[in-house]
């Protein structure tokens, strides 16, 4: 799917409307029960779960890490993206690949030596991410991004659920996009922040292709299954 | 033996088993159906719950934070205990007593402004508890134990569940239960790591009073309930 | 280019001399009489007046904090910026809000999540400036700007009052205006660092519409009202 | 007790009279007329002036630096002391001692190599004082007392004025006097924090002989000397 | 020297292949008897010596100080180069300009005040050079780079000697060539990581006119004089 | 007191002469030719080499790390001990151990979890060490002591050769001594800064049976041979 004739390219390509995937965030989970919310999210097709390590330095809040990607891992067979908002994740890289991570993530905000944690996430044989925050421009990756599995594009302030979008992202989005097809270049682009019915056409539109969901999908008000249902149906003429 | 009647009994029993607590550490748990796994603890018996909160930056390990005790919280009655294993507690004791902690246990080691964090706690309207690591004399505290409603010694390092007991941290345990004493002070004495149906009684013959158990009650291999049973009998003749 | 004549050049240029404001940093002001000093320069007919936090880890040098801003807030009517050079800012943009900052300006080089503190500055009521040390590159701020309320850059090293103007800023003031005037943004332009009556109209040309001025303003040599009137003079016919 | 007629009882007392100073923080004074505050308090008798240097790392405030020891310098002939409540204070000695400052008091808490920064106090020409924050245990001084011109022990948590006076100082104060006194040691004990008429009496009998007050000071209801008067009055009977 | 047509442009200007030098860094060298070592690659005809200052903060290795440079400078005329890959190098700059370097260069990455720095190491009257990780793009020096002896372009991530050359980072040598002929800008361009017979021409060719080598020169399998000779031979038809 | 004469001496006295041990430090040592430098010091009899690893974090120095422990390693068959001024020593632990280091020394005062860091080391199959600085009392170590190989108390502040020593230190080793002797503890006391012919006598009477010497050792006035003998003479009627 291309910005510019979104439908007509879709039915020819293989990065169709098919190929965007949805990730839920399990930050809104209901962490009594994580399995059955993961299953829940895994019955209801979505393409990964995603998993927000803080560590109360990068981000203001604590969250969880290696003990519940296990947990997640054991409860699905979906592939699982930890998003690393911690300082030194090069401590940690290991823990989370044993624990079964197959995407890690990191910020390039908190990495002097973005290319070597890029490394050793491939060396410990997974994905190898990077998250910007906001304020972060795109080619600040210029020279990582050739060797890159996935970008995400932060489309909130990093640290809770449940946040308000930012559309001052979408350019930002945009400008990778285009980066990533002149240079082309295979990397997901992924969005996390906000994201729902109203803004999941507009990242895709801009060009992410990975929408990061935590309480669009769990939010208490609905079955996992109905909120799945509810993004891809606003996806479905974008 | 109970606060109220000490001598009295203290003539019967010296340290009677049923003053003495348990209180499993979710650190060794299922995370992926947690709810489940703490009301067998509490259908055991047991005491209360700690939750162990690590940050990456105390210690080498990232664990859970306020989203977990909020869970337990809302599938337990039992009072619940937030050790927070990091650094700069001071700009998280809010956000644990919201989500639910009923102690708030903070380290010595990474506290240069411990009076004023106990302070915080008690106005979060808390019991408040400090921790000391293995290495950290006792009379650390000896300016703020008449503060303080519980003291943790660990008898491992922190870090990681299923470590052995040190013995050495035994003659500690005594040394701070004979300045309880001396002074007259209402504080729980809690012990944490490397507890099982071997150590029990011997921290409690030392003069703990709250025991921890990870990996003791959570292993895997038999029932909690049947786990429980197992570390009271070890204690019932002590 | 004077304050007190403005309409005549307004109705020349878009970029009316109106726009050019003077900007007394109190870092060079006599700290016995500061109420003095600052009414001194409200009467000279100053814009706003800066105040400049220095927490000796971002910058070599500790200076003042809120308590500073609240005495100059109850000495005079004028705007004032709190230019924090400190790590962390986070942390006390409330504390510069409630004494009565009008403007809060943070550094980008110190700000991983700065998308956050211009929102924390805008939801405290305050309007928003960050600031570029000499060595930082403009595009930095590239999916920032268009939510300032101003950018500051540094045409010295921030720290010590008293320092030489860098002239390689000047070509670093006129590429951000450019980017204003393509972007069409309200932003201000403030520049700080050895402004005189030698190096304003130099950085005025290049597009900056703020300037601070510190020991050229509080000298000890002559009135404040003297040197804001060089300074002025010496902008009259840029 | 009054400073005015040392003689007599310093001829019947060891522990004489003559030794309690009144040490005014500026913390609370108005800073918009900071040397007339400091000048009132120096009509009014007082032995030294207290300067609370804080960087918003050690403690939650930024309040002073050199900028502001020189203007008091410049404003009075007294003693004046900067309390530095910063992180790495090695790197602000010498700013501190050109700025003015008599005598220079570190913390404990954050001075792992205390000795030393002690030497380069005293290698200043200036007297060498070290801090303990309520939970700091008085021993830990034991090998770096007989070098010590003055030990502060904190009777708030540092950070803020206006503080209530913490009760369970006073073993502490007492503990470190019986000390002094033992090893024979001429070292000023002072006390800050929560100091008024109600509890000057009970430090003095502590142990303390120098006790710097704020709020009580500069209070905004009465003049300095009126409040200075105060607290005179209420050691005069200890 | 342009990367097309190297031979021709060598004779008439004066960036010729004789500007292209060779810089064995000590890193990989036989610490028991560094003054020979240093002695055999002088003899060799390099350039310059580099000296790898790590300090286990910055990279993930602790190397060598002030005093290493000390004992080389007494072995050798060559001009050396101290590469700081350490925290807060502003403060050691003086040290190692006393100890003999002739030119010092710091991390883009851990300087955000990167202009004071470059400031600092002139006012010691010393060369001044900026590093860059493979993950950082080369525009982050653009207001810097007019004032520069030197960038580093780091051709691995730093922290041990015997890494693989990053191949991605020839455009970026290139980047930086085109912009210091662009801006005619006299500043050497040096290359540090994985330089051997094969890589040496690629890094030449893409523009950068000096080669740190380390395991290629020190490497225990042959002389000095014959590793450099191998490294020349490999140059001498770029 | 020599180490070629021990049993005559040791029949006689308790604290025989056997258990002195000098072991120079290299940090004074020419580093061009270290390996020479540590041979003359085997070759005079001493009895380890300490090795002064400082990251210029914890101590103001940066000086050397595994590269050179490796160096004096293959020079010398002498016990080797690493001597870490440095913080998060327990990112280094194996990387000292496998260089060749047989006693890895931590200090106290950067080990919030100093009993773990003990085990690490003993783990790695080396001896284990805790330093402790001049202002550090020795009941800081009191919980750990029984599983130290040994204590080092510094007799100056770490960071620099040739300093004087500090007379205070000496209570402080009587202490410990008495501690070692009545907890029966097989545990080292070494001592290390301004060990010369004046003050070894001292620190040996005191109750220190190691030694460290730098510029008393390596001083470029007379021989390693004819420096250690001038020490041994000092030592050989305390």
């Amino acid at each position: 799917m291309t910005a510019e004739q979104p439908t007509a390219r879709a039915a020819q390509v293989p990065q169709s409307p098919v190929a965007i995937g949805l990730v839920p965030s399990i930050l809104s989970a209901d962490f009594s029960r994580l399995g059955e919310q993961v299953r829940e999210a895994e019955e209801a097709g979505v393409q990964r779960i995603q998993i927000d390590v803080m560590d109360g330095h990068f981000v203001p809040n604590i969250t969880m890490g290696p003990l519940i990607v296990e947990a997640v891992r054991r409860s699905t067979s979906l592939p699982l993206e930890a998003h690393l908002m911690i300082t030194n994740p090069e401590h940690y890289i290991e823990a989370f690949a044993r624990a079964g991570a197959d995407v890690i993530i990191v910020h390039q905000e908190t990495c002097p030596h973005l290319h070597r944690i890029v490394q050793q996430i491939k060396e410990a044989g997974k994905q190898a991410g990077v998250a910007l925050n906001p304020s972060s421009p795109v080619w600040l990756l210029e020279d990582i991004l050739s060797l890159l599995d996935l970008v995400l594009i932060m489309t909130v302030n990093p640290g809770f659920g449940g946040q308000e979008f930012i559309p001052e992202t979408l350019p930002k989005i945009a400008r990778l996009r285009q980066q990533l097809t002149e240079r082309q270049l295979h990397c997901d682009l992924e969005v996390d922040g906000g994201i729902n019915e109203h803004t999941a056409p507009l990242v895709v539109r801009a060009g992410a292709n990975l929408l990061v969901a935590g309480s669009a999908v769990y939010n208490g008000r609905e079955s996992v299954a109905a909120a799945v249902e509810r993004l891809r149906r606003a996806l479905a003429f974008t």
